[in-house]
């Protein structure tokens, strides 16, 4: 089922609710809001924080996004923040322990919608700085989302994950190609007459330039001309300019 | 035909080239490393860095990612950093100014893979931290990669952006589709010196000629050339054939 273009926001009440568990620094839940916000995901719940709530310096970090640290639900144990959660998603490494399914953020992006759709309440849960989510949190999950590190070198942190998730959470919202506004879309391309036009009274510069020589490479040297200039892709506007542009190299005196 | 998958790492010398436009604070400059090469992308170009270079701040933040920062190629000028480049990215906002194509970040990493594939290099542009890339900057890309954010919380800073460009590189790698037959693939693309070159040499022509009037109208006329020139994605053999245009219209006795 295709859900209908939305814009980023609009579809922020119906967002998986992004978890938060045991985090360590005000500034990191700040940051985590401000991921969050930047893809329209506003639902916040934070679990045993350990500077506890509220946390000046969370709302200081969160600046503009302060709407979502205000609305941030707090409890004290994960079970609780999960209490009324019909499908939940662990932003973690895969765990050889645990027979959770493992998917990419695309791929949890999509189930997550789908979800959502069927107005499941969703969570995505994020573990603390220091050391991620415990194999037990894990265990609480439906399944596991990794995001897919280089092996060498793995240093996301939880501002940064939470900026992937909701990235792709938002990426799946639209079903349109192209972001609004793509300003070639307002730019009239070149009919193939216009370009024709500036090609021809290229040619006949050229041929008072003497350009085109020896006389048996006039044909090659003319087709390939004419690709180069119907294969840019030129736009009515620039067509117009480089008319212009032949005629002030050509509005010479003729030559002897 | 599809390129087998690959592990992130794998493909990163042949990755796109990451370029900071007058980054500002050391510390960025790390923080956009590790973001880097937490996606297997290890080529960092930057220009004209606000503190100079070596910057100890940036290698102190980098710290596991040092391996990038010490790799790291240096240039004075936008234009000498892409001068190898054939096909740049400018991660910003769409600008109604230009006639740029603008596309969301996983449809980039596609257009992007398929010129990798063919062996063109590639360069991604990143602008400073207080005001992103400029105008200017912008219209030396051939195309705009825009990160879907909330119209109404845009907060993304250098090393989200890195992250989130190299993430969807990363994405794409696993598995490539490459367009059968594509006609372009036996020709030689030009390189951004070869098109600067032409441009060079056309803009002198036409002062020559005086087709920039009215002044004030200068800047704008030429920037837009600019962007025809290298949007137009000629191959090396036409930018040759296109300076011999040039130099044939152009060899006149000057004007009265």
């Amino acid at each position: 089922m295709r859900i209908s273009r939305s814009r980023a926001g609009e579809l922020a009440g119906a967002a998986p609710i992004f978890v938060l568990v045991a985090p360590q620094m005000g500034e990191n839940i700040g940051a985590a809001a401000r991921a969050m916000l930047n893809f329209g995901v506003t639902g916040m719940r934070v679990v045993a924080p350990r500077d506890g709530w509220p946390n000046p310096k969370a709302a200081a970090m969160a600046s503009g996004a302060g709407a979502v640290i205000d609305g941030a639900q707090i409890f004290e144990t994960l079970d609780a923040a999960l209490a009324d959660c019909a499908y939940v998603v662990a932003t973690t490494a895969r765990r050889r322990e645990l027979a959770l399914p493992v998917m990419a953020p695309a791929e949890a992006a999509a189930a997550l919608h789908a979800r959502v759709a069927r107005n499941e309440r969703c969570a995505v849960l994020f573990g603390g700085e220091r050391s991620g989510l415990s194999t037990d949190d894990v265990a609480r999950a439906d399944a596991i989302l990794s995001i897919p590190v280089n092996p060498a070198f793995a240093s996301i942190n939880l501002a940064q994950a939470v900026l992937v998730v909701a990235y792709e959470w938002s990426r799946a919202s639209d079903t349109v190609e192209m972001p609004a506004g793509d300003p070639l879309a307002d730019e009239q391309p070149a009919s193939r007459q216009d370009v024709a036009y500036l090609y021809e009274h290229l040619e006949a510069a050229l041929d008072r330039a003497g350009y085109f020589f020896p006389p048996e490479m006039r044909d090659t040297m003319t087709r390939n001309l004419r690709v180069a200039l119907t294969r840019a892709g030129f736009t009515e506007n620039e067509v117009r300019s480089l008319r212009g542009v032949v005629k002030a190299l050509d509005k010479k005196e003729d030559r002897a």
